[in-house]
């Protein structure tokens, strides 16, 4: 038996340190603003989260990394990965607590905070680095920025992180691995291959036949569903997707990305459910993170205006500039291009299904 | 190929049907309440989501009717229930919009509509009659409700639904076929009551040594432990268990009962993944039903303060009262009390394991 | 101008101290437990922003305990209360994060933390306080918690805050000092009254002749009619009014109560829209705690079961108990109860509705 | 008294005839998509509300053509532009309801709904004309989409509906006739300005200074504030803001604009706080638009990758260049540019603070 010395809540949770540790810069100054301890704490729930983020996901980085991993493992990935997104979800409506704040209670403090910024925050660049973000993806501002504005000992840490391997790469790994890319006795991307021209000769003649549209606009959607026609190609050849992520166009390999979409189309299978629910929960990661810069920067025009934020630059520019960036999983993403109608989804072979499927119920012979 | 008649947005959705049924009472008075179209179209929303909240429960209780269900129809079944708690959530939400409307506001139009009432919301009661809600689980006042106030033509319906086999009673069937409440070859009961004890003697010494509590505090603890004793008993003694069935204390019958401990104990397999989650769901159908009575009686109140409603009864009491009752899956919801912590549950036989996990990765032997 | 000193993110928010105040106790025995993090970042989150509420609330009552609060103050005031309420809802919110903690997990490390508990929590105490909460309006089994559990500093600390003065005290006496509950040379309650009869007389008819009652529906809802006559009798009667106060039914004065209806009634002219939101604000913060504590106590079932918690006792049972307690400003929120329709409230004289306006507009002759 | 006839709740809401309006297109080439009827029932709950947000700002329209508006009715209007943001926040929320459907769900039956599109929702439109979206306002791809895809006498409404007054147009003239813009005997914008200099003085010197900018980085920042400079001299010269607004830079007249500045520097006398909530509730109705647009874009993009949308054409990229266009009330977002920290900004003359407040206390003089 356990015995345990007793706790007290607040010893646990350590709040003399923790409830000492807002200090506004306007009081040092002698001219205390109401509203700088809302700044302090909402940047400090902020940290703490990141805190959590970071313990969730350098715990799926460890079941990841191992050689192979069990499947009750997956189970405690999604958990995780899960709870992540809960806390992005978080992070997002936080920033209704910050438009509590107007532009001129802000003002009475910003000039104190000179040059501090959100931008020297390790732990969020930390998350980037740990998810998949290398410095050869970032923006030449962010490269600039973390060499003159992030502390040397801050900067060390964020190099040593950004070496480890990354998220992504694990998941790569573990997608190269799987089976689906190629199978045994089964042409399964060759059937694939057959069902996606029937798919595109249908758009096709329905584009042709479509009575309200003009000839421009007909000529206009052929041209896209040319392009469509190209990027199935493009999947299921092995040189231009070598040739498509040597120009960045895509992150993953193709070998990944096969098995990626094996699991988007036969999802449906036991075996494939938590495979699926892994990609679409750092897919759900990506989105949260846009989300939560676009509603950032939205929140800093609308209490700056075209003012410069503490940090001496006009944030809101920067920041609308890597809404739509540093998205580490948009390969999954973009899944959605790559599903059939399930009436041409090539059926697979029943040795196939038996691998895939598990059979619950004891009225069929197989127990369970 | 599919050759289809050109759709207009505005005669596929029926808009000029449905933007044309709002007719307020106030107006046929002379007496127009700028407030009550706001009335009507709220209520006109939550019908359509009841309908689709339908469509969705009748499939499901297709897809459970099966003698047997494959495993893709689990799948199935976890998506569509997932989509009505994602509708529920938006239930929720929407009383927000009814809260924009004030109590002044509200007196120009109420009696108008005596005596309408949102109990009389037939498609309601299907919900609560497909879940499982049966006449002798409803409260007399509801009973009585029914008789008096609703068409003839609407009770009979509800009447007729009542007699339908419910989600409840497949679920119930479902578990009760599994292989779960006895194994060949392995006591897994035995075992999982070994651990219980195990439990409880620590969780007695826990209360026996706390330092802070006096003995009045630590009789009062040890009585809830002999609580949970008898609790546990009850679950593995079948006649105590059809006893506590018989006073309504619990629905599901011991062997589904047993079913739903063991999926909840080992659901990081992925045989149990997709059985877990129905369960899961359910529960959650029932809280945010529970959220949406609770969330609605306050805002009642607010309105109305003690005033009687449009029902020419005082609403906001038999709300309250109701907030608590007909919660369908209430068994699942108090699963957690026959959890145990990872280092004491049972370890499962290799050949149980075997049947429970897949293998996904090639460089094991068994491919996936 | 300013010349101040050099900030960065860092040292500003001190995260060298609060990212190393997260110490699991389960790691301490050997055997760390993943989710405690998560434990211990949440509860840090929640003690965050209990500072911020009470750094709000405390600047409240310094603003209102002026002997004259200026109009300008009011919306200081109103804004400050509005931050309350929107941290509030992310109170709710985030207990969606501890619910993707799964009871397995939490007995990882339940026991390392006897006798901890939330109840510890000597700022949600304070702010209890601050409100409005007295020892006397206490659960006695909260009082005993007090004694027995609170280290003697901090149950100090409470004991001084609860003698000190309360919003709920500055807010009524900022009530009874408006004018709304006498007026020279008009008898508006007089008035009042009236139109209340006319109010009362036109739902007994409509009861009366409500054609679907049958005569046991119809006896229960004049008996309801006639306690909504003596509830406004009582508000109307200084003698019913004070004995009603002193059975604890009522926490407000007479005159304080009848400057908030006054209020609620001619909340549209200007001079009163301020005053408003401030009550209706106040409602707000205690609808947000009790929506809190509910969603609260369902978790602690969902995870716990019937299980006792880490303070040795069953929380849910406790917790639920106090969902409705603990309202400091009920008074307001059943102000609807005392709400006429606009078509018989009684028309204020002109020289009175020249103190409520205010024009804005320049084809008028009044500048603004 | 009223003497009404009984009202049946199934009737009022019209419900025959509303739950009969869905006729999934697949069912009647006998191949019925289960997500079929969601998508019917998602997008009619989209244009129920649609008419419900029509109702709201038509209600908003006629109180402000008025040649005086009341201050009583400005406390209505607010009312329902928070209804309007209140319901948007639901339509926001309500995407998540569409992103339960996949991408394979949706091929069941989209090629059966060609052409319709989202495009073609007569009340979308209508709002954006009533809010004051003019036909010079929109993008080329928009006015043909117009001409080829509404049918003519949705057209027509359309066009009749564009010639209507605007609530932009209506909010100008109402700001455009308060007599802020200029003082009888108080130079105010002469003392703002000067208030500016001071403000962007400090903020050169802090550029200046700030030890950790580098040579480049201190030019960009110098050449932000000149640019900030030129946007407050615009401001205050009429031929400068002329030259601003004849190239589209900004939509108010520079009258209006002043009032706007004005009204938001000194919000918290009680004589603007009403007119202010105006402004800040019409630029929120933009930003819950342009969130609408955003997440909807989103989903799109995920459902449907990069294939063809029901109208023929790859909606994701038109809804992405919509995202931020069609803002009617930018010009208020911006305003936060024009505010001043409370220490510099002008002390208002004893007569015009007379005017602009109102003393509530009996404490004090006068009543109220």
């Amino acid at each position: 038996m356990k015995i345990v010395k007793p706790v007290y809540y607040g010893d646990y949770l350590q709040l003399p340190k923790l409830l000492n540790s807002q200090a506004p810069e306007s009081a040092k100054y002698g001219d205390a603003a109401h509203d700088e301890t809302l700044f302090i704490i909402i940047h400090q729930t902020y940290e703490l989260w990141f805190k959590q983020i970071l313990h969730e996901l350098d715990s799926v980085r460890n079941l990841m990394e191992k050689p192979f991993v069990p499947s009750t493992d997956l189970s405690i990935i999604n958990a995780r990965l899960e709870r992540v997104t809960t806390i992005q979800q978080l992070l997002v409506d936080q920033i209704q607590i910050m438009e509590t704040m107007t532009t001129i209670d802000f003002m009475e403090f910003r000039d104190y905070l000179v040059p501090a910024s959100g931008f020297q925050s390790l732990q969020f660049r930390l998350i980037e680095a740990t998810l998949g973000i290398k410095p050869h993806h970032r923006m030449e501002v962010e490269k600039q920025f973390f060499t003159s504005r992030l502390k040397p000992e801050d900067r060390h840490i964020l190099d040593q992180a950004e070496t480890k391997i990354s998220v992504f790469e694990l998941i790569e790994t573990w997608l190269s691995r799987m089976p689906f890319s190629q199978f045994e006795n089964f042409d399964f991307w060759g059937e694939y291959s057959a069902a996606v021209k029937k798919m595109l000769d249908q758009d096709f003649k329905i584009i042709s036949m479509n009575p309200i549209l003009d000839d421009k606009s007909r000529a206009m959607e052929l041209k896209n569903l040319e392009t469509t026609k190209i990027t199935f190609n493009t999947l299921l050849d092995t040189n231009l997707f070598d040739a498509h992520k040597s120009q960045g166009k895509v992150r993953l390999s193709q070998k990944a990305m096969l098995s990626a979409v094996f699991i988007y189309l036969y999802r449906d299978y036991p075996a494939l459910q938590m495979p699926f629910r892994i990609l679409n929960n750092l897919v759900e990661i990506d989105e949260k993170f846009t989300t939560w810069r676009y509603r950032h920067s939205i929140m800093v025009q609308r209490i700056l205006g075209s003012k410069i934020g503490t940090g001496g630059s006009s944030g809101h520019e920067y920041l609308k500039s890597t809404t739509e960036r540093n998205r580490v999983f948009l390969d999954f993403f973009n899944l959605a291009t790559f599903l059939l109608p399930r009436e041409i989804t090539p059926p697979l072979p029943a040795n196939l299904i038996n691998q895939l499927d598990i059979v619950y119920d004891s009225t069929k012979g197989k127990i369970l």
